[in-house]
């Protein structure tokens, strides 16, 4: 077999084997493949597409380049989740410890990727003491003890993914939903959970900015799942405004708990109480939707899930009293140079000005501050006046302040009629 | 400017800026640009296509990668001419002297490509004693003084195609006209010459399989001369069998001397009496093409072009009586086994009998025979007869013939009715 042929096939476009995937994906990962071919192909690959049985060998040669965990010796059906990513998404810290509570075993690896605001990793990295570094047996004794562990994934796990991301980053190659598909399943499979939700965002904030490219994804992350004998679900969800009020890590983690008392901002409770309905749904813990959000909701009222939230942080080393997460030295108050309806506020701006802030990284080496951040005082399609407080900016410095605030004065938009706004969740497909 | 950026926007099917061209072309061929950078460009521009416009902006830049040969103080007009390839194509061999006679001057460097048989300088090396490595200097006091000189082409000259080339090579990214284009025409604008015909091949054995795409190559390079400000000409000729009857360097040369006296095969006779007399009329030496045929032709009958190639052949420090020619210890007959008419001598397999025989090169390192090849004893639509000899084998050894008949059993096709042959010249284009 060689690589050029497998090029040339592509650039033709014809379907590849799945023997000429692994010969691809294992060389490549191996350093047999030069990068200069591997870039080429990516980029066939991106214009003439992969299909959906392309798509899954990928998955299976990326999985074998590295470790892949089995959770099988863990009692109970062992759930994961997923998000493609927005501002403001701290659905994780609310559903991972619902269906726990509820009886569900969470062992979630995440990644510390790049982003506006923080991983999840990074909004637990927020609470004093906790830790994310755990042993893969530490890992799945947490699991087995409390029924939940969120921790930092392995180099080990799927190596093929962060050698072909590497090379997808930086030659125009990430855009194909084949490739985002497959780098994203191939980890979660690796995993080993029996039941996985993905978050699907699409909007200004997010990966995909159309419902079509999102829902596009979703199918194929699905079907991917299925495929590996897993079962799964997506929920599409809106992120053309931030989710919640919180954005930055400290103020996410306090936005998260006050939702885990069935406080906090409605929107971030309804898709966190929709993620874990579904998988109350797929577990076959509830026989139908409506009783699964009931038994999530009850993990809400009953304080169970801040319960179970505050048992993981306090095994993995966290402070559990909330009110001693990280504190801004300076908080400025950004107001409304106008009246009217909020007809924008732009989840990828906003994410812009936190960056500034120092809420996430550009670069890998960047160094996170978890107090940064800022709080949204109204949601899209509300009434504010002329110099009404839009948003609280915690920060450091008057200068960080003027960085963000010149973003900030692009995000928001105001209009005198009351605008439609696209409802928080689109779909969900399984 | 960022490479990414340039990637993205042809990825996306943009045109390229000059500027955005320049910066790759230039910073490939500097080092500044991983090759994993340039071939996911070469992708995307092989499959979202390259404008006329993004063409000529490579070749500037190509050109500008290294020295630009100035031939502005050689009196007269330059003439130079280019074929994309074939088996058994020696019109240069007969063209150039031609037109030599004829008083435009040649001032040919070529390049030592890979093929099936070998190409110009191969042939010229094949006379006992010529040379093809002259200083620039010496190349142009050759021309003052005799007209005619056909010299290798130096490592100076367009050095950002031969890395490109090499890795569109390891990439499957060679089959893009643009790239062909700006590949060819980069290296002969480079060269200086004022006029320039271009014999442009399809068929079987030939770069370009068809009529259409030839054209489309054709038409390219015609434009991209005239964009540079050189008068051009593109024939389209057949390759669907050899040209002439003779494959393989010293064969081909004798073929040429044949035909420099106005004898030898028809169509090779053909075919260099329309390049030259193209050239001609592009130089303005004769008011219409039939006057220019004939102009071409006396220099045939005359034996102007004969005398005129001994000259350069003698200034190279060559052989000028080619009863001296290198011969094959063996030369087998290859008969037809069954009667009829000849309707396929197939270009592209009589080219890979000849390359067994060590008549051309696969890899750089390899080292031809001169003295192989092939001589045809009959073209296409002929009668032949079983038994009847349909070619010669000109060998070393009885395994080389016997590896060469395997394929040759498969190039001649045989039936009852004679066939209808496309004409040796589909069109000329200026």
């Amino acid at each position: 077999m060689l690589m050029y042929d497998i090029i040339s096939k592509k650039r033709d476009g014809y379907e590849l084997s799945a023997a000429e995937i692994d010969f691809w994906i294992s060389g490549y990962t191996q350093g047999v493949i030069p990068d200069y071919q591997c870039s080429a192909l990516l980029m066939a690959g991106l214009l003439q597409g992969f299909t959906k049985q392309e798509t899954l060998a990928m998955v299976e040669s990326m999985i074998a380049s590295g470790e892949r965990i089995d959770l099988s010796d863990i009692e109970g059906i062992k759930a994961d989740k997923h998000s493609t990513g927005g501002v403001g998404d701290k659905t994780s810290l609310v559903v991972m410890p619902i269906i726990a509570a509820a009886g569900l075993k969470v062992a979630k690896m995440s990644g510390r990727g790049l982003g506006h605001t923080g991983g999840t990793l990074d909004k637990l990295a927020a609470i004093p003491g906790c830790y994310t570094e755990l042993t893969t047996a530490e890992f799945k004794q947490q699991v087995r003890e409390i029924g939940i562990a969120i921790i930092s994934q392995t180099a080990k796990l799927v190596p093929a993914d962060k050698k072909l991301y590497a090379l997808r980053d930086a030659t125009a190659t990430v855009d194909s939903l084949a490739l985002i598909a497959a780098s994203i399943m191939s980890k979660k499979i690796a995993t080993g959970a029996d039941i996985l939700a993905l978050d699907v965002k699409y909007g200004s904030g997010a990966f995909m900015q159309n419902l079509a490219d999102s829902r596009a994804l979703a199918q194929l992350m699905v079907e991917l799942a299925q495929a590996s004998g897993i079962k799964a679900v997506a929920v599409l969800s809106s992120m053309e405004q931030p989710l919640g009020l919180a954005i930055g890590n400290a103020l996410e983690v306090k936005e998260a708990a006050a939702v885990l008392t069935n406080n906090g901002p409605d929107d971030l409770r309804e898709l966190s109480l929709t993620l874990a309905a579904e998988l109350i749904l797929l577990a076959g813990l509830a026989p139908d939707r409506a009783q699964a959000v009931d038994l999530a909701r009850q993990q809400l009222t009953s304080g169970a899930a801040l319960a179970k939230f505050r048992q993981m942080i306090a095994a993995q080393g966290g402070d559990t009293d909330f009110s001693h997460l990280p504190v801004s030295p300076l908080v400025v108050e950004y107001r409304a140079r106008e009246s009217g309806y909020l007809t924008a506020i732009d989840a990828r701006k906003i994410g812009l000005a936190a960056l500034c802030l120092g809420a996430g990284r550009q670069k890998k080496e960047d160094v996170i501050d978890p107090a940064a951040g800022i709080i949204l005082r109204h949601k899209l399609a509300e009434r504010v006046e002329t110099g009404e407080v839009l948003a609280e900016v915690h920060c450091r410095t008057q200068q960080q302040f003027a960085a963000a605030r010149e973003i900030l004065d692009d995000a928001f938009a105001l209009a005198a009629d009351i605008p439609e706004t696209a409802p928080l969740i689109s779909d969900i497909i399984s």
